[in-house]
């Protein structure tokens, strides 16, 4: 009974009598118990040689087993996705969730990390690029670097390098790339890209499209990059009022917004994708709801919410050789809206 | 300093010296408070006449602020907007959300809000009318009334029976039997009804259906009441292959089902809403994917969510004189797969 690393929570229910969850509970300090229940768990953990206290570390009994994750918004679809993704595999390996919503200002995520570090969370998961910082505002990332001193933060989609932060993005810049390189190669020479952030993941794939642009010898104009809203209606009408605007292509950074381009095409009686081929980000459902079908870039997110929820079950189970950066790659789906060989 | 009710952390906090979060971190025992500030806060409101357990609990500071939310699920585009206008909402208000994810089962249903109670939560929001039973599973709805006892418990969009029960809902059955009347006066013999559920609400819906025909003197067609699949391509493969299958008009119970519904018309080459009319629920931002769009129920969602918050915060604050159930009227939304007058 002497060697400390053996002993388990089995362990100690066997010798005290009574069931895991009653040990569990008594750990946790649980009002449940009774004096006798709980006098019976203490002495079986004595009898271990263990103080409770580091008993209770080393079995990961005195944490709450509860995960705070952080999205700015889960009305967005690829957010909301990623979290029923997340909630799914953590709860399969025994965490509670508490969700926060902080919206995207930088006090507000500053807010809402420290209200959900107040609530005992074992690790702390952010949804979403905009936590990796953003172009043009002067906020950095150090909020987050201070969260990684009291636990693991992991970061879905955006890369911020520090202690104790493991990020896992999609491969947004070689998808940006590879979608701008394949329409170039397909004949087009004004390919418009709408993009409605300046997150990390939006640098990424801005940056794509431009080295795209660059490598096969275009010269870049600034005009075709335009900023806008993620909403059809925003996009439909914006390229319906900017007459001057001239286009063969359209590369979007979400479907919502691709969307609105097809509706434009449709209005414009443009056949796509001769008239116009359009690209669309995320796969999302919307992308099968319009004729002709979206293509669109899927990022992978079901595979970087597992490959974000298997490092953080490692780490807590204490492995400590899990390197603090994971690329997934990404695959353009071809639907009606291009026809790329 | 003897009148109690009108005590309140802002005169405890102006007594002792302290800001009122430290107030609050103090009734707490949050470690980060020295035992100096302590004696202090304790000493004031031993002033005031309190005994900190009975202080605690008038000014809800023994409560961790935090409500409790299920969802089936988070990837459903209905239960992600309503748990992001709850989580606003309650924010706003001061209050932290836990959210779970239970599936559609009624094992998953009742371990999960055991979970939930397990937290300290001050209140229990239940999203989807999953959660108020079922019409062809034996499981009833005695988990939710066990759950009352200890909290309140609000249900968004179901309707239960029972003390510290709060229902809001959409009046689903009357925007069914509105749907259909109107179909029927457009001239409509043979409305398809497609649903994927057998929840509370899909009840209601289906009611409502069957009323309108009744009322309208319409022989009742079982066959025309399709249960599917909330996908767009199960119901447009779904309607090619059933060629015995004769409508004039479609009414289903969620926007992906009615888009798979406006693809089979696209195929077919039927004009919409000439050949076929076509009506969604829950209005969402599907419809406006499609060419046509898609004419959908507005369920209101953000209103039912407003309302449910507003009533949780009322009993939180200790209002007793709050009605236990709540109907929300719901309103078409016409777009190109109606035109009714």
């Amino acid at each position: 009974m002497n060697d400390k690393k053996n002993i388990n929570i089995y362990d100690i229910a066997k010798i005290s009598g009574v069931s895991t969850a009653t040990v569990s509970r008594v750990m946790n300090n649980s009002p449940k118990v009774t004096e006798k229940t709980k006098a019976k768990v203490m002495a079986a953990i004595e009898q271990c040689g263990y103080t409770p206290n580091i008993f209770a570390q080393g079995l990961g009994l005195n944490s709450m087993h509860t995960i705070g994750i952080l999205v700015p918004s889960i009305a967005d679809l690829y957010m909301s996705n990623a979290v029923a993704h997340i909630e799914d595999i953590l709860h399969n390996a025994g965490y509670d969730c508490i969700l926060h919503c902080s919206g995207y200002s930088a006090k507000q995520k500053e807010t809402h990390i420290q209200l959900l570090l107040n609530k005992k969370i074992d690790a702390l998961i952010l949804v979403g690029s905009t936590y990796a910082g953003s172009e043009d505002t002067t906020h950095n990332t150090d909020y987050i670097k201070q969260a990684a001193k009291r636990v693991p933060v992991f970061i879905i989609n955006g890369l911020v390098n520090g202690d104790n932060i493991y990020c896992t993005a999609s491969n947004d810049y070689q998808a940006a790339y590879d979608v701008t390189s394949a329409l170039i190669r397909d004949g087009r020479e004004q390919i418009l890209f709408l993009t409605d952030s300046k997150s990390y993941s939006a640098n990424q794939k801005k940056n794509g499209y431009l080295d795209a642009l660059r490598n096969e010898g275009k010269t870049l104009d600034e005009s075709k990059i335009i900023h806008t809203v993620n909403s059809v209606y925003t996009v439909k009408d914006m390229l319906t009022e900017n007459e001057q605007l001239s286009f063969d292509s359209i590369f979007a950074t979400d479907d919502a917004m691709a969307i609105g381009a097809i509706k434009y095409a449709i209005s414009k009686n443009l056949h796509m994708p001769n008239d116009l081929a359009i690209v669309g980000y995320n796969n999302s459902t919307l992308c099968v709801c319009s004729e002709p079908e979206l293509s669109s870039v899927d990022n992978k997110i079901e595979q970087v919410c597992q490959d974000t929820c298997n490092r953080l079950i490692e780490i807590l189970q204490g492995n400590t050789d899990i390197p603090n950066q994971s690329i997934i790659n990404c695959s353009l789906i071809q639907r009606g809206t291009t026809n790329f060989e």
